[in-house]
């Protein structure tokens, strides 16, 4: 996906602050964070959104979901906790067409209030 | 898990409103829905949160993952598109200790604000 700015960022063309990377994953700072911690998760391996997750790309999803507490232990996120958010499309404000997570953390969510 | 909540739903021992159902997944309408649609997708096993996931148990989070486009397409909610939510922990929000992923539809959610 020559235009995908994720598939671009994950291929190394385009610089990130990279806290996680495996085989199939990469992890790295939004540039407009949210929350006092704002990381993003994305499958290396192009998928549209939650939309397209399938039986041939559900190992790279897996993936992501495996790196999840590894990423939050290494930003001290994990006895705390923190928020995880895929936004699907127009309605769930999707603004960057490949699969990705928000993982959200350094401040306390209200569990009654979840947008 | 005998005092679990989502283990008790999951095994059919407290009613809840579903809407999907394969051999590793549930998804339930919430009873105190937040928007027009709001359904909860848990892995039929326990998990704890997203802390909890690891190699053992992924390819439980993977199907409820595969679950979510399936979901979301028996709601009509493919489309429009829809935020699928995880909240981990005291900051995350989490208040039944089984790894479930809210799944919000129909209104639009901004792209700005995650919560």
């Amino acid at each position: 996906m020559d235009n995908c700015l994720f598939c671009r960022i994950a291929a190394g063309e385009i610089p990130s602050d990279r806290v996680y990377e495996d085989e199939k994953v990469l992890a790295f700072r939004d540039i407009h964070p949210l929350a006092p911690v704002h990381v993003l998760l994305i499958p290396k391996k192009h998928i549209g959104s939650l939309n397209e997750v399938n039986g041939e790309n559900a190992d790279d999803v897996k993936a992501v979901l495996e790196a999840v507490p590894k990423v939050a232990g290494s930003l001290g996120l994990k006895e705390r906790g923190y928020r995880l958010i895929s936004n699907c499309g127009e309605d769930g404000g999707q603004t960057v067409m490949h699969l990705h997570f928000h993982l959200l953390g350094g401040e306390k969510f209200p569990s009654d209030k979840l947008f």
